[in-house]
């Protein structure tokens, strides 16, 4: 029978915890045909996860382009331990959080003047959800000094293109471009020129 | 300290649970011009849940087109009581579902024919995930007698353009545009032919 959800259901409130045996990072590249080459249904405890070299991160791509042949959207599950932080970076796609557990510090710049200049401050929470203006300088920070910030993380237009600045000061054209991100590096084949 | 993310760590387990006093499903739809007229870190406690005339639904739009003024990307949501299921539908988007919570069924059929044909039936449970290929006619049905089925669900090109099946032997070429979706309904308005 299909009896309505509870009314007074829903407000979710997310809740985690960790398991042993984590599946190694070991490459699982799609062949760029698309997500027909890989299960339909995956679990994901069996998805590879790693730092990609960046203490503090255990980083998982639940559904990527290089890995699983997605052309408009990518997700990940991103868990920062405390203290850690993404590099103050800015992308031209749309970016939405949802935090799934522990909190922490979303800085934000502006990209209307030369550089992203002095941040704002806001704070987030576990059931809290924010998206992140385009091309807008930011850092998400764990600032708890116990917990793990847990969160998933949608993107468009993967794979990802990431200019990472310095400081708040750096000017916008001096950012750096990193291509391939640090995830998407083992998937990634550059067409080579053949003379 | 940014100590390093537990090695064994992630694996996610989701589990949720619920709470009293949800928000009104009343409207809170987004002027279009984009995200800065919302508060930028929102609690998804606070946003508007409904079944939108749908028995056995709770859906609420986490980041939207019409209620926040996404572009390219559209995250919900979704709780289905115990025999709740999607009416058979395709549309040309990407989609990817995180089960957070219950298990049930994904009946996905084929876009290669002239209709879509017997589906095949996917196991779907707590910690898995999914994304259908686009244009490939599919179900999601809540399988279980007892439990909820909660995913979060990611799509592409919104707000969504959903085509609805009557059965897996109806043409392709019958099925039925329903644009706006039941949950866009209340925030979209069509420009008007002026005379």
């Amino acid at each position: 029978m299909s009896g309505p959800a509870h009314a007074n259901y829903v407000l979710p409130f997310f809740f985690l915890f960790s398991a042993m045996g984590a599946a190694d990072a070991s490459s699982q590249c799609s062949d760029n045909k698309g997500p027909s080459g890989s299960p339909l249904v995956r679990n994901i405890s069996d998805i590879p996860q790693s730092n990609f070299g960046r203490g503090g991160l255990a980083h998982i791509t639940i559904a990527g382009a290089l890995s699983y042949g997605m052309k408009e959207v990518e997700l990940w599950l991103q868990t920062f331990a405390p203290g850690t932080r993404t590099p103050i970076h800015r992308h031209s796609c749309e970016e939405v959080f949802v935090v799934l557990k522990g909190r922490g510090t979303l800085l934000l710049g502006s990209s209307s003047f030369k550089n992203p200049g002095k941040p704002q401050e806001l704070a987030i929470y576990s059931n809290s959800t924010f998206s992140i203006p385009m091309n807008d300088p930011h850092q998400v920070w764990n600032t708890d000094e116990n917990e793990d910030l847990q969160m998933l993380v949608v993107i468009s237009r993967p794979p990802i293109k990431v200019f990472i600045y310095d400081d708040w000061s750096m000017p916008h054209t001096a950012a750096k471009l990193k291509f391939p991100y640090y995830w998407d590096e083992e998937c990634f084949y550059e067409p080579k020129d053949e003379l």
